[in-house]
């Protein structure tokens, strides 16, 4: 079994190639290959099918092309070539994955899988677009952010006043002053449940200049990461409507990198590098026990 | 540049077939192949070298070749077919990694660059005699282990008494009583700098039924670990001292795996799995940037 490996900003995944969906994905072997010391290693794997063979096989509804996502006029489009089929790192599956996305189309690009530098991807959260630019960037649109309202969260003993923002998945984007670096996000930020009844990831973000932001993401289920798409929107979101905006670009300024965020209406486009670091072949020997879920080598 | 990915009892590493010893392997690209976000990800690089081709290069001492590292009777020994670059995850050379030794000769014998079952490989710490296990399993002799005497630590606050013992590198192995989950290694053990000058490895030792030892360990530089080679063989030393004995095989249980030791005289053999994950081509873009130490990517 081939694979390759990428990252978006150090969010990183392990990348599958099944044009024809025949490949058996189970959770052990997913978890097996996110495993950092005894797998290959990855934030999560991206399995590469062609959305018609996922519609065959059950993995994306079939019926009549869904709607556009989110997208401008909610317009019929046609059925996308590919399907992302995103997993967590514990097996799980999931809709949908920013960074996941930017590597995804960075892949399918490297290997001449798509043409042109404009086009759709099909994922379990609905029909994604997205823009190859010329630098090695890839710029996927996340659909609208969608300001809810305040709301706050203790983060380490300190209230935190901030914007209740759904980017698809919940957030809450707060503007603070001091520098980051003086927030405790060791344990998991305190939200309301009774506002996030499904938990939330919190954004602590620092305006730094006219359009520029800093932020530190902690992630539900993952503790604080290097970088988080949807929560660089959100954060951009959030500085916008503190100016009064619902549109404009940011640089948003994450641990693990730099991303940009266009804000239009209805629309939310997330502008980053996506790198493929290697590509090989699983050895055999190593999948067949992954496969079987075995956690340890004879020897 | 081709690599392959393997572990040992979950110490992992990237390994690289270097035969002629023309490869440039500097500090940045060690660093960034280690990076488990935006590389490959690893405990440390193996680069496989000839041993004649490493002496030329002067990676190694040349003239008469040496001894057999504290083999017995010390005696002079035919030059072994391969060196072991080993590098730490930050860039800095080692002498010796005993799970990484196991590991590189696992990778040898899968490309068939060695023959018969028993050979010796040459290090930075001497050569190394090893053998392959018919189950996939390698053992490595990691010479003497040398119960020095009596020393103490702090463990989160908890004194534990322990014996001092060197196995190339130093090591204080304590062995106790109650379950070793009690015990809190995410800081530093407190060991006597007038006694460990350099610092050492803290082994907690659990002595679990005859010739039976289950083990945690703190390495110096690095934290907690999953598993490491010399901390185990110091683990089975410390529990043969306490049985009266300075030979016998032990199991000795660690976070990451099971392994072997069977000590004699003037030998320590660390048995155990040794497996190849996957092998591939490092993308010759992120290669160039992570040469020229270029941490992020445009885009």
């Amino acid at each position: 079994m081939r694979f390759a490996k990428g990252h978006g900003t150090e969010n990183d995944f392990v990348i599958l190639a099944d044009p024809d969906g025949q490949q058996e994905l189970s959770a052990h072997l997913v978890a097996r290959l996110c495993d950092r010391r005894a797998g290959i290693g990855a934030d999560g794997v991206l399995r590469a099918v062609r959305t018609q063979a996922a519609i065959r096989a059950g993995s994306l509804p079939g019926g009549p092309p869904p709607a556009l996502a989110d997208g401008p006029g909610n317009g019929r489009e046609p059925l996308p070539e590919w399907f992302m089929d995103y997993r967590n790192a514990d097996g799980s599956l999931a809709e949908m994955c920013g960074n996941g996305l930017r590597v995804f189309v960075r892949y399918l690009a490297s290997h001449g899988l798509v043409t042109g530098p404009s086009f759709s991807v099909a994922t379990r959260g609905g029909f994604r677009r997205v823009r190859l630019g010329s630098d090695g960037g890839v710029a996927a649109d996340l659909g609208p952010a969608r300001v809810l309202g305040p709301g706050q969260v203790a983060v380490g003993g300190q209230i935190c006043a901030g914007l209740r923002i759904s980017v698809g998945n919940p957030h809450l984007a707060c503007l603070v002053d001091g520098p980051l670096a003086g927030y405790d996000l060791t344990r998991p930020p305190e939200l309301d449940p009774a506002v996030f009844p499904a938990g939330g990831n919190t954004e602590l973000v620092r305006v730094t200049g006219p359009g520029a932001v800093q932020m530190r993401v902690y992630e539900r289920g993952s503790g604080e990461t290097l970088s988080c798409g949807t929560g660089a929107v959100a954060a951009a979101a959030a500085a916008a409507h503190a100016a009064g905006q619902d549109h404009g670009s940011w640089q948003v300024s994450l641990p693990g990198g730099q991303l940009g965020v266009e804000l239009a209406a209805g629309q939310s486009w997330l502008t980053g590098p996506a790198v493929i670091v290697a590509e090989g072949e699983l050895d055999p020997g190593w999948l067949s026990l992954a496969a079987a879920g075995q956690a340890r080598p004879p020897g």
